[in-house]
């Protein structure tokens, strides 16, 4: 049995969204529970929109709600009473396996790692998005949780990213590449040139050296190891520049007649192209190396990504990555 | 009278293309002169398929070529008979105003700054492309130049991409936005957190503060800064995820018979509006900060490109972009 804390109170569509992809992952999978933590007749009016098994869905009543722009650490000290530290503290206190939040990213790094805490022998914990490719996924880590990383760090990262690409998404001996500003070894600054020997001798991966940006689309690693501001770089540019492109694409179909006929016709295979390339049906992001799981999925998320996010919970569950990152990596 | 060195030599489709760019631009303005730079007897092949003014090409012999490959420093230094290095040596010694090159971006990097140098008080010459946004063009700088920057190179990037915006793009006024992680002033890496009060306190610039990599195609500043690690990634995925999206469209519209009617519908409005999302109009990247003009075109540039990239050197030089930079950052 498989209990997931999930933030009713944070994302852009909160409580609703959040609520029917809730409702929809227990239709799914009969064998999870699910709190809903938040503000107990906000939820409870959304939960009455539905046909569920009451005994999978829980409300648990959390008064407080955490802002996307409060300072993260401020907030999690305070608000003691708001969705995501209740819902933390479920994961600390072994009341669930994991929290699930469309909420401030800040807030859920720092709950996550204060409250929660890490797995000894885990120096940082990445925050790592699935990317997609023209191939499939690729997981991006770090992309967000720690600035100003050090290569042991990276090193971490790449040993998490493997466990999960290979146990969650099913990528057997996945491909482990260091962001670089070129192919060769001697390419690189200073934590680049300091972190590619540190992969190199790690007997537990599948080092395959440096990646050019321009190759992630093409799925040319499975691990896209960086430190986290050039993961934040490549994940929002990813997003700008797919949005204004499909944008583009869109408003030149649209720009006379003739090609608004040829939209009608094209678009429903073109949809299913792109669908590919859409990241929100991979769930949400994972912060990796802590004692539960915390997943932070994006801020627009709607059903499908709430539904996608609980579902990949039940996986990485399931999968027992937390043990096998233990195993790996856990100085306990 | 604009005299520009082309190498003949550098670049995929070297020297077929360069040639026929060089003779597109000369034909285009009657008052520069070229200097194609490369193996004599190969570049007057490719000069005989054309019809132009023979006052405006003369051929400059180099034997030697260097390979994309090859270790920059060391060929730079050795050899002295390539047409990088010969070319370079005419801009050193007055015979030209600037360079154009498609080949390797080390070898221009190096002998920009080796051969031709640093105008005094310019601690760092930046790599300088332009990039397209929804709406037009922003410039990225630096790019490639120099890994593991201090904040004072950030500002002089701030600085020169200002210049140039203003008078050879012709942006007035251009908004100059750093690179970040977040929106807001505390967010960042050490890098970003130190140089943020320094371009805001600097006179010259419009600074508008942090920029995330997601606005950066909508055109969200002018002059985005950043260290030339994160910017190679920037222009790297840039590319990558055009290509890979662009592809994917593509593959889409042609998945049956009914999408394959509608693409040929479609194509004119789109091929229209995609034009404009084209990196290749706006000619090479500049290395600014040279004492005379250097500009890497990608290394897959034809004659469009190369015809673009000489006469952006006309509009620097007629502009007198390296005497604004001087007057502005200059010690002597």
């Amino acid at each position: 049995m498989i209990r997931i804390a999930v933030d009713a109170m944070g994302g852009d569509y909160a409580p609703g969204e959040m609520v029917a992809g809730a409702v929809d992952a227990a239709n799914d999978r009969p064998d999870i529970r699910i709190a809903l933590v938040g503000r107990q007749e906000e939820v409870l009016a959304e939960l009455s929109k539905f046909t569920y098994n009451k005994e999978q869905i829980e409300v648990v009543n959390a008064t407080e709600v955490i802002a996307t722009e409060e300072p993260p650490v401020n907030a999690i000290r305070k608000k003691k009473d708001s969705s995501m530290v209740v819902a933390l503290n479920m994961v600390k206190n072994g009341e669930a396996d994991a929290f699930v939040s469309a909420g401030s990213s800040g807030a859920i790094l720092v709950g996550g790692q204060v409250i929660v805490g890490r797995i000894k022998g885990v120096e940082r914990p990445p925050l790592a998005p699935l990317i997609p490719t023209e191939k499939g996924v690729s997981i991006l880590i770090d992309c967000g949780a720690n600035v100003d990383a050090r290569p042991s760090h990276l090193v971490q990262f790449a040993q998490m990213g493997s466990i999960y690409m290979e146990h969650v998404v099913g990528i057997k001996n996945p491909r482990v590449a260091i962001v670089n500003i070129g192919a060769e070894e001697e390419k690189g600054n200073a934590l680049v040139k300091e972190t590619f020997p540190l992969l190199k001798a790690c007997p537990d991966i599948n080092f395959i050296g440096s990646i050019e940006a321009r190759e992630i689309p093409h799925g040319g690693a499975d691990v896209i190891v960086c430190e986290a501001f050039v993961g934040n770089v490549i994940l929002k540019l990813y997003e700008g520049v797919g949005a204004t492109l499909l944008g583009m694409v869109k408003k030149g179909m649209m720009s006379d007649l003739r090609s608004k006929i040829g939209a009608l016709l094209v678009k429903p295979a073109l949809k299913r192209t792109l669908k590919s390339f859409d990241a929100s049906q991979y769930g949400g992001a994972p912060l990796l190396g802590l004692k539960g799981l915390v997943v932070k999925t994006h801020g627009n998320s709607k059903r499908l990504e709430v539904h996608n996010s609980i579902i990949q919970c039940v996986t990485f569950k399931e999968q027992q990555i937390n043990e096998k990152i233990r195993a790996s990596l856990g100085t306990e």
